[in-house]
């Protein structure tokens, strides 16, 4: 057999789908080979990052007042085809449980959930009963299921993926639009405070809404290849779905009402794919220090004589990392010293710890940081106390990173062929449009065409005004736009 | 509308059944009626309580070596047909994915996971190349499917269930039978260290293994109505499906061989539904401290006057209780006072804070023990540490409790008659037995239909010596048996 290479080494920025898919089984991500189209087993380094992400996003949701639930993972088909919209968005994409054991039918079929409003909101009508149950705020924490019919990318877009979703039943449609900038400050907190992912939270068109919403918000990042990903989405369903389900409460006058229902979906395993995409680098992985896998890989330097010494040292600083809380291991494999380096930093542990025998003589170890390439000498006494702050300043850097770039990938663009050009460059472009309303629909389409692009929508929350004409049709403009390539 | 019963009173001990219907519905565990019979929605009281049981085994699990993975919920046919005695025993529990969309059919109909066996081989045989991959310890969190065709019972039994399954390969037999003695050892550190719920570790008799296994171990624990239920077990897959899946490994010899594989499977939700059982009293529930979803509830006790005094006093102590992570809240429902009291005990939570203006003034709380029912009164700037103190004896006290009421549930009998008396006063029975190989399956047919009852298997790791005769053929007895009446 030939030896296997050693480095990883491909080009990001000139060829991104490569590195993608080269990382995904190099650092042993997920493996694509299971006997299901579209459907791929995550490996133990995914997992165990995807878990502290679940970990941070529960923990801020259960802040805010979101108790935990769990649903089953089947829908019957009566519930799901209660609203209409909903059918007709979700129908096509769902794979459908019809029968049991040696091939007995189920007098109901049942639906692999796609989504989980048609299973919550049946529950919600026999929970609510009054504004004093009210907000009622819920998540759970699930995989979901849909048979896509564009090509499939692990973790970008799979037959059965990993998110939290949250439904939420409120008494106003204030309080409902309310929840979704809620909703934004938790995508930042988890987003950008954890994560270093830049993003802007897009109201999005009208034409372009989740099937059954009143309005869809949702945060787009940019990924190395110029093209706009979708990460966590807010709807507000407004009243059709508790319209369909009867989900009713009675208002401080004594009066039945319908409830407003918002729902925010941040998946994990997509997210992951962002993360991992805008900080890797020609060499392999970068984990932002709160959810990387492991934080620390401690390589004791030996050689036959002093092993013993050396491997005992190394268990200690083992030993009083763990205390500390840092995830961390020895490597303690027989390959060669250059393969320990070249390994550990495409898996993209924060941080290398090396450790020899005149290190330990002196009480210091050289520590390598991943993000920077730097190498300091530290004392071995304070290791961990370096490490929690120095994993403070890598957030610090991969997030004044991220903003730069993701500040340099958008431009204004004031005509269509302008526009085209950026879009070229791998560029996301803010124009000037006619309106976010079913009657710019067709300036939409217009650009979907003659782009290959589409219109990700307004920002939310902030007032960007227009001054020109719509980019499209020449009428007068009454948004600002940012029209993307997108996953 | 009648107001609802305040209080919750039913004799555990003489109406277990109605006891446990009531609590999961009075207590908001579990509702049974959403829209698909067997399939129960869990609330957040039973989801919080089982993420920490989650998190408890999975650190476990990772400290022993398990890498956690998560495989799809689907499972192609020919996968699950590979192994012959697998496919017999779980066949006519599978419920089968077989459409798209509007109706289209699969190529291949997909089985939701009754268990993952036939998903992790497939793989195993394509990442298992050398005796260095191997022990190759993997585990996954995930919900499995089984088509019960016996009545449900929520968390006990449901056509959807939450557990760990851990599939591991070996290089030898020896070595899987070591983890089943590993397994063991987990089985102890969380169900009793952690739980405190009582169990036997038991080896199954040949005729009730796992389908496809040549061992199977069990843990069982005594139910309050004298049944036994089934908590995890541990099954030596042998070389049975490592032949079917071709998963091999070339030994220090450079010789192939195939792998010996085992598999443990703690199945949460059951878990949960015998320790609610085992400790619960004729008020509620009672939790042990390190997994109840609120392990301390402050109630302030205030009038118009010092409502505000009171209240800020109150979020002073929530703060510095949850600074030192004890999961805690305060009541600010409307509900009077004696209604709050009994609603926590009915929760379960294992402690209760009242905090009066006199309480303030003093700078003391009471603080009320839900296990034992004792009140002290406590310094406010010591509650945390009291707590935290007074939580671990609440363990140890709770497994004094436990560890009687299972001793004494265990008699032993030499005659069928004698038996029968036993197993219609709730008693497990110990007896001797001819064996427990295929040979002794008549006697064990014998038992079942005349005692209503099943052989549960040998005290595993210890050799219990008999030294008289078989009850139920007569012939010299080789092994000690427990007979009991189960889940």
């Amino acid at each position: 057999m030939a030896k296997e290479k050693v480095t990883f080494e491909i080009n990001k920025e000139k060829d991104f789908s490569n590195w993608y898919s080269e990382i995904v089984k190099k650092a042993e991500l997920g493996d694509l080979r299971y006997n299901i189209k579209g459907f791929i087993v995550f490996q133990p380094w995914s997992v165990l990052a995807m878990e502290k992400m679940f970990d941070y996003l529960e923990e801020i949701l259960q802040l805010k007042g979101h108790k935990p639930y769990w649903y089953p993972a089947v829908i019957p088909e009566k519930n799901f085809l209660m609203e209409k919209d909903h059918v007709k968005g979700f129908a096509p994409e769902v794979f459908w449980v019809t029968e049991t054991g040696a091939g007995e039918k189920l007098e109901e079929k049942m639906a692999l959930r796609p989504t989980s409003e048609t299973a919550f909101y049946q529950m919600f009508s026999i929970w609510i009963r009054s504004y004093k149950d009210l907000p009622f705020k819920t998540y759970q924490r699930a995989q979901v299921f849909r048979y896509e019919t564009k090509a499939t990318k692990p973790f970008i877009r799979s037959r059965e993926f990993y998110w939290i979703e949250t439904h939420n039943a409120f008494d106003s449609r204030e309080n409902a639009l309310k929840q979704a900038k809620e909703d934004m400050e938790t995508t930042k907190e988890f987003l950008w405070d954890q994560l270093a992912i830049p993003f802007i939270f897009f109201e999005r068109p009208q034409w372009d809404k989740f099937p059954g919403a009143e309005f869809t918000f949702a945060a787009d990042t940019l990924m190395p290849d110029g093209k706009i990903i979708q990460l966590p989405s807010t709807h507000i369903i407004s009243q059709k779905f508790t319209k369909a389900f009867n989900v009713k409460f009675t208002n401080e006058k004594g009066e039945e009402e319908y409830c407003w229902t918002t729902c925010y979906g941040p998946a994990v395993s997509r997210i992951f794919a962002a993360m991992i995409s805008i900080h890797g680098d020609n060499k392999g992985l970068i984990f932002p220090f709160n959810v990387a896998s492991l934080q620390a890989v401690i390589v004791p330097i030996y050689n036959d004589k002093n092993k013993e010494k050396v491997l005992i040292e190394a268990e200690k600083v083992l030993n009083e990392l763990r205390k500390n809380k840092i995830r961390s291991e020895i490597d303690l494999t027989d390959k060669t010293m250059g393969e320990k380096f070249y390994y550990w930093e495409m898996k993209g542990v924060p941080f290398r710890i090396d450790l020899g025998e005149k290190e330990i003589k002196e009480k210091k170890a050289t520590v390598f940081r991943r993000d920077s390439g730097k190498k300091t000498i530290e004392s071995i006494s304070k290791l961990s106390e370096f490490i929690l702050s120095e994993g403070k300043k890598q957030l610090k850097s991969l997030q004044e990173k991220t903003r730069k770039n993701f500040e340099q990938g958008i431009v204004s663009a004031d005509s269509i062929e302008k526009a085209k050009k950026q879009l070229e460059k791998g560029k996301v472009v803010k124009a000037e449009f006619c309106g976010t309303s079913m009657d710019s629909a067709e300036c939409a389409e217009k650009i979907e065409k003659e782009l290959n692009a589409s219109v990700r929508g307004t920002k939310f929350g902030e007032n960007e005004k227009p001054t020109g004409k719509c980019i499209a049709c020449g009428k007068k403009a009454e948004k600002v736009i940012y029209i993307a390539k997108s996953y």
